[in-house]
């Protein structure tokens, strides 16, 4: 649903947002067995919160006071709703650890963002399928509005991860799973061993996803900027292991998407990829041992098995959309979380996208992410046309329409290297 | 030396190459307590050449045996001058690891490019010093012509590394030191553990380099393509560790330069790094984390205290060379690897330099690579007179001068993120 007119409204589809209870209220929804272990990792998430606030009160202060009741959006399904009105957005997804300021809203034993660094399995898929229930609640409520995101820790298990998975395939509004960041010393995600996780997800149609947050903080010390110059690239790492192990040729209908990891890097990379399989000089002695992996060029593979949740993409991404793909790239708000747009979206897309044409917009906000994971447009019109920003609201010039001569040509280096997919 | 007119000739320095014994000849380098773990690694040795020449014997016998002869420059300084006049080289920067074909030019214990995977401290600094007494012995022969960068494994002990260093320093012709590109299971880099390291190197104004080549294989199964789409970036990872740990703030000389991990991802990672400190909206729940860490923007740090050795760089990477820095990347023609330029390499100059600016063309060739390991291109001058191209040779107009406005704008993010050096 491309706007036809300068009053026509777009159907904001955020690829990114999170939800979570209080840690505390998690409790409801965890098997009993784990209370012992749940009242420690009470303890620790307190005292965690008690060190945040040392040395960043002010800042923690402010935002949990002046958002005191969007905030809780997070679980409430009807705030939730008025917050995404507000915002213009008609449906989001929903991540795990709705709180990125102290983490006092992440499912148990910290089975979401940073599940790769649990060591119990039993822990793991304990947190995992607590939130999922609460994830299954909270989608339950205008699931056409809703893409939840289940937890599945596959790298503690592949037969109950499938099960796991089977189980959140059935809950209305449930679109897609999340995967364990790092696989750590558990099983690399090249590995063969997976295909039963990605042949159920590929089966029901639920997007594999990792989102920003996890990287190996044990090795950073107190340098919180090798933290910031490391964190995207331990969520896109999967990515390739999934391309270049094969998994997209045993499974043509897996998807997988990095979330929170910007979009930045996707031309260099598709560039880099390509000219790998091209077999050019410099990787010529590499030719031999790459045949038989992948039958289409590496960055084919981005639109129809790869996909980007860019969240609030940067002007510079922006201006990359053909390259990266606008069938590859989605706008996401990361609503709730402070680094996000919420509750300004409006102000923002307004300043980036003023000069973008309509029909590059629509793909970016919503029509990209409905494809991705299946969003009834239909569904979504009634609410798009009440609360969908329109390109007049975005400065923009309704007539102006992307160039598909740009469009074909943007990936620079197919020519200029020639490249051509795999025999 | 910028070239003044059409036949004036072009100093170039190749800031990546190779120099190695056949592993045997390692031996008579060897402290004698050694040779039983040598005998094994010999073992090891061969039955890895016999496992590569299996899959892959047409390409392996075709590279050695046309280029028998030139690949002894690896070890004979003679015939590597004779192969340097030919390719229009006056002097190279010497790694470790000769053989990149089956890897039978390597020092004892794989204490070359793959230095991170040793376990046995011993081990690790037994083949380190090997290679260095060799290295020392083929630097001492035209030393103005060589920049020998020895081996050490720091991650294996500090002070030991501090006495090999002080050794090193007192060799003609080497110029810098090699450190394992992977800390592994060992102190990560961002530590003020290696302070006295760094101490040392600055000191003895050692540039300190990681070389592509070392990845976490044991992950990557039988993915060859996983292995190729990440091992650029461990190469460069130690560069931010580094940076955001403070080590060029406590050692401003401290130079850190990366090799053959290409150059195009320096812009983007500038960019992003630049934008944290900036503290824009996405990073201002970080900004107060990161204070007192570095006193300068992070793309400031890119031609004083990092550099890079981007050997055959891309035609993509040449026309971002202001945003890379003119004054931070730097030619090499890898010598004697097949994937590199040697013995063709006025070729790929002129296919891929004819419509560059001279003076860029005399800084990434040589100029940058003279400042960085101190070549005295006084002593330079007689052989570059007698060897070097000319502009006229790359096909280049010899009146084609850079332009300042456009060197002084190329890093855009500047000026639309307005960032400014942390206070």
């Amino acid at each position: 649903m491309i706007p036809k007119s300068a009053n026509d409204r777009y159907t904001i589809i955020s690829a990114d947002g999170h939800a979570g209870l209080a840690c505390e209220d998690y409790r409801q929804y965890l098997d009993k067995k784990f209370y012992p272990d749940f009242d420690k990792f009470m303890d620790e998430r307190n005292a965690h919160r008690e060190e945040a606030l040392k040395f960043n009160y002010d800042y923690i202060m402010d935002w949990e006071t002046s958002n005191e009741e969007g905030l809780k959006g997070a679980f409430d399904p009807a705030i939730r709703d008025k917050e995404l009105d507000a915002d213009g957005v008609s449906a989001d997804v929903l991540f795990a650890d709705a709180d990125a300021v102290t983490g006092m809203a992440g499912p148990p034993f910290g089975a979401g963002l940073f599940a790769g660094a649990i060591v119990d399995p039993n822990l793991a898929f304990a947190g995992a399928h607590a939130h999922n229930r609460f994830l299954a609640d909270i989608c339950s409520v205008s699931p056409e509005r809703r893409g939840g995101i289940a937890l599945v820790p596959i790298t503690h298990g592949v037969e109950e991860s499938v099960k796991e998975i089977e189980w959140v395939a059935q809950q209305p509004g449930i679109r897609g799973i999340m995967v364990p960041t790092m696989w750590r010393n558990n099983t690399p995600y090249n590995d063969p061993s997976y295909d039963p996780v990605w042949a159920a997800c590929a089966d029901a149609n639920l997007p594999v996803h990792t989102h920003s947050g996890e990287a190996p903080l044990e090795e950073y010390g107190d340098s919180t900027g090798v933290y910031l110059a490391e964190v995207v690239w331990w969520a896109i790492r999967p990515s390739w292991h999934l391309l270049f192990g094969g998994a997209f040729e045993r499974y043509p209908n897996l998807k997988f998407v990095v979330t929170e990891a910007a979009a930045y890097w996707a031309p260099d990379l598709m560039w880099k990829w390509d000219q790998y399989m091209g077999g050019g000089h410099t990787t010529k002695k590499m030719a031999a041992l790459l045949k038989g992996k992948i039958s289409k060029l590496p960055s084919d593979y981005f639109g129809s098995n790869i996909f980007i949740g860019a969240s609030t993409m940067s002007r510079e991404e922006i201006r990359r959309r053909y390259i990266i793909g606008t069938d590859v790239v989605m706008w996401g708000t990361d609503y709730p979380h402070p680094e996000g747009t919420w509750p300004h979206t409006e102000d923002k897309l307004k300043a980036d996208f003023v000069n973008i044409p309509v029909d590059d917009t629509a793909e970016m906000l919503g029509l990209t992410a409905a494809k991705v994971y299946g969003f009834d447009l239909d569904a979504l019109a009634p609410i798009a046309a009440r609360v969908g920003p329109t390109p007049t609201d975005l400065g923009q010039d309704p007539s102006l329409m992307s160039d598909p001569n740009e469009r074909a040509t943007a990936r620079w280096w197919k020519e200029e290297y020639g490249v051509k997919a795999p025999g």
